[in-house]
């Protein structure tokens, strides 16, 4: 182990706006397993930068000689490489319902949020990238970031819909993954702190048991997720 | 232990159309504990038969002098009460993730598949059910069966729309709890073995990675859940 590790992480003009959804539950997964991390701002047309990843996306971890991308790769690399800090991914039949677990949030959350908070994170990105995110989003959704930043009553509605399950496990219990969190909660979390970064719509009640949720996750690890700016404070 | 326990079944007209889901994900747990059972059909309008449960609704289980009722507690009670068999819900962190996705089909499967085969369900009960069922779900969905029944390819696909995780998830490993099923297979599989006890619609496509799943459920536990007669077959 070659400590720290390095993360390139998706960011806005500023440069702490770190937005991704993906890289923060890998930031919350490197806390997990109290792995220090060098992190390293990364705008989409930075190809070059992460070109050694011979791909184009972040995260992209480099641990040493060895560079990691995909979340749920990083994950698995985690675990595997350093099986004596706590387990994000746990025995095989956790790992397997934690993977529903992401493929839920990749297929049913992170479509309808992104409805939500498009515009807002257009609106923080880099001049550079804007362009490129408007086209590809809009082609992706169908649909243009103005249209959406329109409807956002209905999207909300549509959002809560799919968070419904959500919200009656956690008014049981305080982590998906039970007494205390593990990589499923990281996945799911990281959406609620993808829209905490870009975006000031309010999308919870404050009595809504996954308010209490996400305060818990704000605060797990010293705080790391709620030291990173909001919308609202930059 | 007074072997073997005895299960109120949800049962139509036809004494072998067992369609509750609920009660067919207690089947399969017990298939799964190797615990045998007796099953007692029991309609919606039999309430004085489970009058001793004290609470109105199937599935409940007797074994010997205690009765346990409501499909999740039955299965914290098989777990607690025969530890030295196959384990459904595993430690607590799996129990945790499987109570997510009870939830996830509480909250989205069974609202969506509802609307399509609640017509279905209305055909293939007791006369003397059928007034009291249209009333309630007609009432609970806000929507006549007749509409319902009239709008079954948007309803189909609402339906895929909340499936994508269970596909993506299934492309990739056998079960949803991994290598072999478990509970949450079993809280899964109950809602497609519902469909497929009271609808002869064809809901999945032959190629689908859910229907390959299904196969595999259809086949567990000595073909237990093949062994019931479908619609078409009744």
């Amino acid at each position: 182990m070659t400590l720290p590790l390095r993360l390139y992480e998706l960011t806005g003009a500023d440069d702490s706006c770190r937005f991704s959804p993906y890289c923060w539950r890998i930031r919350l997964a490197l806390a997990h397993k109290g792995l220090p991390v060098e992190t390293v701002a990364w705008r989409f047309h930075e190809k070059e930068a992460i070109a050694f990843s011979k791909q184009g996306k972040v995260p992209v971890l480099v641990d040493g000689e060895r560079c990691v991308t995909d979340s749920w790769a990083i994950a698995e690399y985690l675990d595997h490489q350093y099986p004596d800090r706590p387990s994000l991914l746990g025995d095989a039949s956790l790992k397997a319902l934690t993977r529903f677990v992401n493929q839920w949030v990749a297929d049913s959350v992170h479509p309808a949020l992104a409805r939500l908070i498009l515009p807002d994170v257009h609106a923080v990105l880099d001049e550079a990238d804007k362009d490129y995110f408007k086209r590809t989003r809009e082609a992706a959704f169908g649909v243009s970031l103005d249209a959406l930043a329109a409807q956002r009553e209905r999207s909300l509605q549509a959002f809560h819909e799919v968070l419904k399950p959500l919200r009656s496990t956690l008014a049981v219990q305080d982590y998906l993954a039970g007494a205390a969190p593990a990589y499923a909660d990281h996945i799911v979390f990281g959406a609620f702190q993808w829209a905490r970064v870009v975006s000031a719509q309010s999308l919870l009640a404050e009595d809504d048991p996954l308010t209490a949720w996400c305060e818990r996750m704000l605060d797990a690890y010293n705080g790391l997720a709620r030291q990173a700016p909001t919308a609202a404070e930059r």
